[in-house]
């Protein structure tokens, strides 16, 4: 198979609002007025952000997903994206599966594939992904102010849960984590079919007055929006939602997962506290639960406190730190 | 070195025109009225699209080039390009140069750096590029059409024959190309650091017919143009315009790498014959040497001939197939 007839096979498909599409230099998108034009990138390599042997249909989904999180974050609606590819050789049964992945979630949200690259190498996902955001009401990470409620959506931690699992069960990449025989679907689809809050993100404009996408872990990426606002925050340990299967493992399994696991394409937000009734109404609007978790504060630093306001503990030589490449 | 860090360091400039650039969920552009988006990705992989050792200043310049030359190719301006960078480790001796390389393509062609991802990985290097054009006229594959000239900007086939002389020096990848003692620097500086014809595509719109980058191979790419235009070309062989250091070299060698090389960043255009004098001008306003290869016929298929009009006999064996990654 050539290079164009894999693409032809696999991954061109008629574009509805895009200019033009797959097939030429460039694609073409034609921005409306009165928007700016939201974009993201993220690299997914193998045995570093998936197993190679994951289903690739999940993996498919998951790679736009984890993009069209980004634009969740800013209160942006997808658009279009880009798919360049690296694989090391033409497996029509994993092609075929990973297409069908990609654009079950392209139309669940209807972001349209452009254009791309395909090449050999070791295998390797690179998606860019576009939206659109009416001028000067995205949200940022740098507008959150002293006093406002900090959020989260939906439960955090499942991911990072299925992945200590699976990594134990496969006897590689060890896992520090203590994990418990049981096994739950819920905390797999959190891991491999992550769905990103697009709803949500659209329903916060002009509400929020910051997010982000967890992506490394609630504790880190909060850290990112108190940096970039210059504040601190002070979180209700105890509040942080979780799903029933988190909820039975011990403190030390739930919080580090919770806090520091990543892979949640859950958004964390912050609003003003007189905005609750509507933050919740947003919740409802988009059909995603929305937890109130702590609050920011005029100083640096992120602290933790128990349902009493006392001090909170984190169980001996838990860290919070959460997912680096590098570091 | 934390990711972050790693991308304050080499990766974190500030926008010009862009609304929002790295830090965030997202960047932000904000996308002129009256303009089209032209997006271009690239996908470079190590051993594959590079030596692994080549020059780190030369790759960052070439990573954006081989971008900016699908832009040029649709008469698109740059603005602004994303960044996904998989890296084995970090190596801050290569980091510096790569990113010097990358930034003095960009200051050069006016494209800001606005968002990216960084991870660990076999070296992959992943562009996204952004550029303008006014709303229709964009130049495409598809509008070729019977009796246009056919022309080609610059010089084809050195960076092919660097490549062959690398590969053959390195006694790895053996190439079937007769490769010389002589080498000259020129050629190698259209491998490695090739310039896209920017101003060219520019000086195009409203001109040329159709227009795409050859960067697979002169004839394998117009082929790509005759496809999407439904005509075939003519091409005067002897025409095809190449370096004195391929000039000297037999006909097998100058032949194969001028129609056959590929990593040209060339473009490959059709216009009217009405607008010769026009063409010449484009060509003298953007200081880029354009070269009339033939004409557009009705009928499908590429054939040579020589400067009498007579059928042209490629020396035997010598095949016009151009790269392609799965073939």
């Amino acid at each position: 198979m050539t290079e164009l007839e894999l693409i032809a096979r696999y991954f061109d498909r008629p574009t509805q609002r895009a200019r033009l599409g797959v097939g030429d230099d460039c694609a073409l998108l034609a921005p409306r007025v009165g928007y700016e034009l939201a974009v993201s990138t993220d690299m997914l390599v193998a045995d570093r952000h998936f197993f190679s042997d994951v289903d690739p249909a999940a993996l498919g989904w998951k790679s736009l997903a984890v993009n069209l999180s980004d634009l969740a974050a800013m209160g942006a609606r997808p658009l279009a994206f880009t798919l360049a590819l690296a694989l090391p050789d033409v497996d029509e049964d994993w092609l075929a599966p990973f297409a069908s992945g990609l654009f079950e979630c392209a139309e669940r949200f209807d972001c349209e594939l452009v254009g791309g690259d395909t090449t050999r190498g070791p295998l390797n996902i690179c998606i860019t992904v576009f939206g659109e955001v009416p001028e000067g009401r995205a949200l940022r990470r740098n507008g959150a102010n002293a006093g406002d409620d900090v959020w989260v959506s939906g439960v955090v931690g499942d991911a990072a849960f299925a992945l200590a699992r699976a990594r134990a069960a496969r006897g590689a990449g060890a896992s520090d984590l203590a994990i418990p025989a049981a096994f739950d679907d819920e905390a797999r689809a959190a891991l491999e079919r992550p769905v990103p809050c697009i709803a949500l993100g659209l329903a916060l404009r002009g509400i929020s007055t910051s997010a982000i996408d967890v992506s490394d872990g609630l504790a880190q990426d909060l850290g990112h929006v108190l940096a970039a606002s210059k504040v601190g925050a002070t979180l209700v340990a105890t509040c942080v939602p979780v799903s029933e299967t988190l909820a039975r493992e011990g403190d030390d399994v739930r919080y580090r997962c919770a806090f520091a696991g990543g892979d949640d394409y859950q958004l964390c937000f912050t609003a003003p506290q007189a905005q609750r009734v509507t933050v919740e109404e947003a919740g409802r609007k988009s059909a995603t639960r929305v937890s109130r978790i702590g609050v920011i504060d005029a100083h640096s630093g992120l602290r933790f406190v128990d349902a009493h306001g006392a001090d909170f503990r984190f169980p001996d030589g838990l860290t919070l730190q959460g997912f680096d490449h590098f570091a």
